[in-house]
């Protein structure tokens, strides 16, 4: 398929929404045993469920290595295609494409942003990422859309939301860390963002969820419901450091306009109360030199924030919280013509990630 | 996507004729140095122009190993979609899905064949051939296409040709062989071939390609051009051992009515002159105890019936003989409205097949 060295904003492209109609989702298999306890048998059952509630919703995809292709086709419900797709792990949220579409000819194109684990060499969290950085492009090779690789240019999904309408949403925890674009200024990468995804205006956030391993990514920290209403996640606990970033991410949006001149709607959603690494969940990870170590006792980034928005229906983490319930009643009201199908997510937590970013919306 | 366990006949589904609109074409990367001189890089050029022919007439994807993504992307036109896909070797018309139509419903499903390497370890060409046996099940995922394992019956598709109307056209060398199915009769492998493919009469032909290594494959020496017209591969020589076969086959065809009744007109297709391994051919292959051996002064199986019938078009074998000429002006005779594209075969005749064998196709 063919890969174009133009940029979608001057073609005619631009990020949609994540709830704007979608033609389908991919997900990636989870495996690695230095991220995944018990050879990963525990996450690929967590990962099952948020794929037999996804495609209640519309067609998913789930990429798997040639290794584990069986054992995946037969755990996954039948309504779910499986393809081979070699990756260094599972997180096709920060991977993946970004699809752009084209509103005058509906045409869907992709950009391929380099991918270097959060981090690199500098803060990544696994080593090698060589496989990764292919998933998109094999993605857009099985759909046939053609891509816009975004050459000397790191970033993954998880840390940009668009409204679809010319804002983006991002932090500067991530998009400004030394391990991804140090040599770009900020206004360089306005200008990357501004060109890839057919943005007009970027509201940078502060900081994401705290200790996310993923340098802060927006994704599990805000989300954009509709153009000009956000999630924001939020703890009334002054005590927890989660409080003041949370705070500060508040007063920036409350402060703030996006592309269109609308005030931004900010909702608070609760976080869960801290969770943190058993010694079992702990030893059940293989250690290895380069990976991020899983330690017990380590804090981990729950948020509600991070849920899967699909068509006619959204896929909310669940932690075996009293807010689970609250969560759901917010998103409910936030989204009133959307079926919620709540998974828990505890094993995908423990792999450093949630239910959003394991998932990687395609537009209709 | 759905493995079903009824038949396709009982479904309602038949095999079309490859002469009938297809969505598209299937083929497989070669890369085994024990099969492919000089690490397959040969054969790969070859393949490519194979590739680049028929993209001009129809989609292709084509599968490869993680390994040689990067190398087949980089290769073939930009046209050609390039999905992973684990394999053996390359012989996608053999390992590959034979796909079923529904008439009323316009819908396609495919059958999955057993896989054994062209016969197992009775006399199969390597060991072993468990990625090749899942070929058909991962195109038909990619496709969602629906499929039907015929469980516990060995089959490749270039042992067969179906006119589409009911009629198959297959060797008694192939299918009764012992390294296939020897627990079936006759006629408990017609009634396999007529349940799993909506086949009404049979036309057994005796042998195939003189040494043709896959047990006389049908797709070498006999095709369907049209219902009641068939393509035979044909020698005047009468000192050749080919003469005897293709004499044989040509009088039980005249012999025979097909499923509708009607007589079959033959059309003889003059062989190549034969074409033998060269010493400095054979030494490019890697020696490996359990695949069949490629040495010098062997005579290859060339025959131009191991064309592929496209849409609007045929890919058709030369072998820098005479006859390439006169084949070419047969074939369109009996496809006028057909453009043909010729391209160079003998990189593939060294692996043991031509151009037929390297392509499966997916009817519309």
């Amino acid at each position: 398929m063919k890969r174009l060295t133009s940029t979608p904003a001057s073609d005619g492209f631009h990020m949609p929404g994540e709830f704007e109609p979608h033609a389908g989702c991919w997900m990636l298999w989870p495996e690695r045993p230095d991220n995944w306890r018990l050879g990963a048998k525990p996450a690929q059952a967590a990962f099952v469920e948020v794929a037999r509630a996804i495609s209640r919703f519309e067609p998913l995809t789930v990429g798997v290595s040639a290794a584990q292709y069986d054992n995946a086709v037969n755990l996954l419900p039948d309504a779910v295609r499986v393809v081979e797709l070699s990756n260094n792990d599972s997180w096709v949220r920060d991977c993946g494409p970004t699809f752009v579409r084209n509103d005058a000819t509906r045409e869907i194109r992709a950009v391929d942003w380099v991918f270097n684990a959060w981090g690199g060499l500098y803060d990544g969290l696994y080593f090698p990422w060589d496989k990764d950085d292919e998933v998109a492009r094999k993605i857009c090779e099985i759909e046939r859309v053609a891509s816009y690789r975004a050459e000397g240019f790191v970033l993954e999904g998880g840390s940009i939301h668009s409204d679809g309408e010319g804002t983006l949403y991002t932090t500067e925890e991530c998009l400004l860390s030394p391990g991804r674009n140090p040599e770009l200024t900020k206004e360089q990468i306005e200008e990357k963002l501004g060109s890839y995804l057919g943005i007009e205006k970027i509201i940078w956030l502060k900081g994401g969820i705290y200790l996310d391993e993923t340098n802060g990514h927006v994704d599990n920290i805000c989300c954009v419901a509709q153009p000009g209403t956000v999630l924001l996640a939020w703890t009334d606990d002054e005590n927890d450091p989660q409080y003041a970033i949370s705070k500060e991410n508040y007063d920036i949006l409350k402060g703030s306009t996006d592309a269109r001149g609308r005030e931004i709607q900010v909702i608070k959603l609760p976080l869960p109360a801290p969770i943190c690494i058993t010694a079992e969940e702990s030893q059940g990870v293989d250690a290895v030199d380069g990976t991020l170590p899983r330690c017990e006792g380590d804090r981990l980034a729950a948020s509600y924030v991070n849920f899967y928005t699909a068509n006619g229906g959204l896929v909310v983490p669940s932690f075996d919280d009293p807010n689970d319930e609250v969560a759901v009643e917010v998103l409910q009201g936030v989204f009133p013509g959307r079926e919620v199908a709540v998974v828990p997510a505890r094993e995908i937590l423990l792999g450093g990630g949630n239910i959003h970013c394991i998932t990687q919306q395609q537009p209709a």
